[in-house]
This record gives C-alpha cells, structure tokens and sequence, in this order.
C-alpha cells in the first residue's frame, strides 16, 4: 500500500508533481491524535532528533561546567546554515573545552545556507568544518568527551564510548531498539538509527512531558526543548522554515527537520510529540507536511494556525518573480 | 492507482526514501516499446523538449543567417550550468543579432553549476540573464525575432508572435493540443503547456526519423538533435549528467532533462523517442530513470550499456567522502 499523496505542487491549474508520506502525532504513552499512512514502518530520524542526541550534552553536566546557555545548547540541537553567527559559536564552544576546530570530525561543506556560501566565497575563503551545519552537535560532542575526560578521537564511530551514550538515549527516549542492523552512517559520519516513525513521536512526546524518562532525564529533556525555542535562529539560520516555524509559535512549539524530508517536534502544552517522512526525501513537501500539521495542532489559537497555514502553501515564483505556481496539503492533511 | 517506485534511495543495509514515477519509449507512430506507470496522464515537459522549441530558430533560416553553427544550434536547447563559457555564448550569439544582453527576459539567477556561482561570487560580481540556464534557448529566440524582423519585445508572452510559432511547433512536433488551459509560466517566463507524456516520446521519436514533420522539419530536427549530440558541453555544463550521457554516448543518443525531474530524448539508430517523469520532481531520481532506461535500451552494446548502468547506481558520500547509500533503480526499471 502506497502512502497517501499528502502534498502537491501545482503549475498553472494543473498538478505538476505529487508527494507522498506518512504522519504521526502521539502522546507520552504512545497514544496517536493523528496518524496518516504507514507509521509502523522504520525511518532514518536523521537530523531531526538532534534534541534527543544532545541529552548527554546536558546530562553529563558539560553544559553546566562549561557555562553554557540556552543558545549553546539549542547550537548542539541545530542544523544551521552555516552563517558567521554559527561558525563562530562552534568555534567558541570547542574554545571553552580547549579545543580548537581541528577536532571536529565531521566534515567540511559550503553553508546550506545559499547567501553564507556566497558571503564566504566572496570573501575568498574555503569552508572548514565549523561551516558543516552539523558542527554545532559536533562541538557538544566533544565538549562532551572532554568533560568526561574521554578520548575524543573518533568520536564519531559507533564503538566510541560517546556515541554509545547517543544510542542509549536515543533508545531509552523512543523505546525503540537501536541495532547495528538498522544502523547506517549520517552526512556528519555518526551513527543514524533506522527506528519505527511511531516510536519516534512517542520519544518527543515523552521529551516534552518528561513521563517514562525520570526526573533527572525529564528536567534535561525541557531543558533542551526551551533552549530551541528560545534560541531558533541557532537551531538553523536565516530563512530556515524551522526557525521561522518555532519563532511564529514562540516558546510553544518545538520543530526541527532531518535529511531526507523527516520532521519531529513536540508540542509541550499538548503533552503530544511529532513525526513526520516524506516517502521521497523532498524537503520542500516536509515542509508543506509539518506546517500543515502544526496548523492542525494548534487549530484553536487562530492566529497561529493562520501563520502556520500560510506556510503551508507557499507560492513558488520564477526568476522574474511572477507566481508559477503553489505547493499545497491535499486534504488527506486538511 | 500509483506510479510504481522506480528509484531506490539507500542507507546501510536500508531503504531510505523512495521514487515513483512512468516512463514510454515509443516510435515515430505511437508504438511504445516500454510502458511503466501511466504515461497517458499530462506532464509539463519544461526543459525536456528545448530541441523542439529549437526547431524555429533553424527552420526561421535564422541559424543560417547569423553563421551560426552546431554550438549554437545545442546551445539554444540547453539548460546549462552557467559557466563563463555559457554566457560568454549567449552574449556573443546576441551580439551577431544586434542586441545586448538587456534584451534578454528570462530573469537572472545564481549559475546552476555550483562551482560556477562560487567562482562568479569569488569575482566579487553578481549574476545577470546571461547565468540563467535557459539564456541559450533565449537568445535563440531573440536571434528568431530579429531574423523575422518581428519586435522582440515581450517575446516571453503567450500571446506573442515567436511563442505562438514555439507553440504551433510542438504541438505539431507531438500531435498533442497546445491549449491555454494546459498552460503553465515556466522558470524563466515563457509559456509550458502540459501534455500527454506518450505523446512527448512519440514527438521525439519523430525528431530522430522525420516520420510525419515534412522534409524541412525532419532536416531541421535532426540538425538539432545532431547539434546536441556533438557539443554536449553546451546542453548542459561540467559534471552535468546530460552532458556526460551523450558524451559516453557519443553522438548515438540525444537526451535532456526538464525541471520537476523530466527528461525526454531520442535514439535516432533505433527510431525512439523517450518520457520520462518522476513523480515527486526530485532531480536525482528522474536521473536514475533515464540511465536505467538507457541501460536497457542499449543493452546490445555491453560496454555502453554498462556506463549506462553505472549512472543508474550512483554512490553517495559523505562530508568525509564515506560511502553511506546508494541510489539505484527497483526492479520495475532493470
């Protein structure tokens, strides 16, 4: 059975291109609210359980130790585009543990961020690994390790004492077993976990109320969920729907994407957590698919369902900006 | 009924994401040779069928008037990545037609080759029409006007004198209705109508053998669709797929892709034409599906047949150049 067609993308009046995927919205005990297509089938969380991957980051006391705030940890949350503001808290950050950006491990790239990558070229520089929209989790990691008095090398392979403590959170959290068997190697080189899209909402849902993580995982896990959305510009960047997402819901909503068009979120004051796959990868229909279900979510507030609705039907302009076209939730999402 | 997944996206030992979509490959009389999917629904073509909005500029004898030759001829059916090559071209072709590149109205955008937009951004300069992959097909239009000695200005309506000539083409080229209610704005302004996918292979099938365009046409067409093959460079760019599948092909087959992941193209020895259109508009899978399709169309030819199928398998990497997935065509395609 196909996924449903959640998403199109029209031209004219014509529907150019269609995208398919699967939603759900649960609670702590893995109750759902909402639940479009195959939810029981496992998906790469990706980069959107970077809130779960930073509970160490907190947990171990590094944070604290450190001096680190909100915007540091929302930074170890992020996927950020790149721009100065993020490559110079990376570096500030592995500063404060007494490192310097050679320790990152997680591979150099051009900002996501178009308008950073340019900046940079014109200034005639090259990327370096603080540029990596990962660098942020990165340098959490290591502030992590040097905390702990681990060895920091090779902090990103699966047998690091490091990424182990990620995993088994990352299991403890969801519920879900993370095995070397659905284990594959993400853009930044750690481990990503193929785990079931249901689980995934229940751990956000548990990340948001604290039920079933005990108290001293609950406070961290709030902590974390504050800290992104008192700070969503550093958990991706200018123009980035996420920190325009949570910075419309201010303090109410906590989002973030992963590659290959995932979404998970909570929404605290709901007690409900959030996981969202587009069967194709597509980040433009993930984002049709969160911003609809957020507008659903928060159906009583007016106003913020009406911001949340805009951005689900963005309209798509040419190089002349004349309107080509929208992107729009079919009514499986309605 | 969906569109069968024809594109597998993986990670580890794991199925990512997933790409559906239909494919023909026809003769010249409407003969499929391959169907998967259903290819009697209206796609918009886009980029895909610049060899037949080429055709005017040929058969106009613009071309021949303004000296100009193969380069040319591939250049104005290119979406290219906008190397200095390209708009050094397109300025060029302009300037043997009496104009400046103000004339252009396709609007500008950042080169589409990444290397390119770094290169002009390190320059400390800012993109103009000339970048916009489309300038190519542009000033083919413009050097039309002018031959014709028709006003170019507004050449990129509906309305205007040159589209209808665009128009008129393809709907004779593809015996498939142009009208204004399947009209679309493409990307760089002008009119994109939707048609039925099975008649965008058979239309091309008909550019590969002249079969029902008349004898001018039939010469026009296969004078486009050489010009392609011999200066792949200029339909495309450096690293471009289009490029390096005519390159291997080596002036055996005409292919190009259009945006939202369609391709069209010839094999003029076998007499077919082919359409291909990803479902979800992801460039990468539409990329998959030609090659496949390739693979399988030249299958006689081993070593062809096996660089085909090598496009068709790409790796993927990493930040740190570890392999982590691959993309390759399901059964449905092999």
């Amino acid at each position: 059975m196909a996924n449903p067609v959640l998403v199109e993308v029209t031209r004219g009046n014509i529907v150019e291109s269609t995208h398919r995927g699967s939603v759900i919205v649960a609670d702590a005990d893995g109750r759902s609210v909402l639940e479009i297509g195959d939810v029981d089938r496992i998906i790469f969380p990706r980069s959107a359980v970077k809130a779960i991957q930073a509970l160490p980051f907190v947990e171990s006391g590094a944070a604290d130790a450190f001096g680190f705030g909100q915007r540091e940890i929302a930074f170890t949350g992020a996927s950020h585009s790149g721009e100065p503001k993020h490559a110079t808290l990376a570096a500030e950050m592995l500063d404060r543990a007494g490192l310097s950006p050679g320790a990152l491990e997680c591979g150099a790239h051009w900002p996501m961020g178009q308008q950073a990558a340019l900046d940079l070229a014109r200034q005639g520089k090259v990327p370096m690994a603080l540029h990596n929209n990962c660098s942020g989790k990165h340098a959490g990691f290591l502030c992590t390790c040097q905390h702990l008095r681990i060895d920091y090398k090779g902090y990103v392979s699966a047998g690091h004492p490091l990424q182990e403590m990620v995993r088994d959170t990352m299991e403890s959290v969801t519920g879900a077993p993370h095995s070397i068997e659905s284990c594959g190697i993400d853009g930044c080189s750690i481990p990503t976990y193929s785990v079931q899209q249901r689980k995934l909402a229940q751990g956000f849902a548990r990340m948001a109320t604290g039920v079933g993580l005990g108290p001293k995982r609950a406070e961290a896990a709030k902590g974390v969920l504050e800290a992104c959305m008192a700070e969503p510009y550093y958990v991706a960047g200018t123009g980035m729907l996420d920190t325009k997402l949570m910075e419309a819901a201010a303090g109410r909503i906590m989002i973030k994407m992963g590659a290959e068009s995932v979404y998970c979120g909570a929404i605290p004051e709901l007690g409900l957590g959030i996981a969202i796959k587009c069967d194709d990868g597509t980040v433009r229909a993930s984002e049709v698919m969160v911003a609809a279900v957020l507008a659903k979510l928060m159906a009583d507030d007016a106003e913020l369902a009406g911001k949340m609705t805009e951005f689900a039907n963005p309209v798509m302009r040419n190089w002349n900006g004349i309107e080509v076209g929208r992107l729009r939730p079919t009514q499986a999402l309605a």
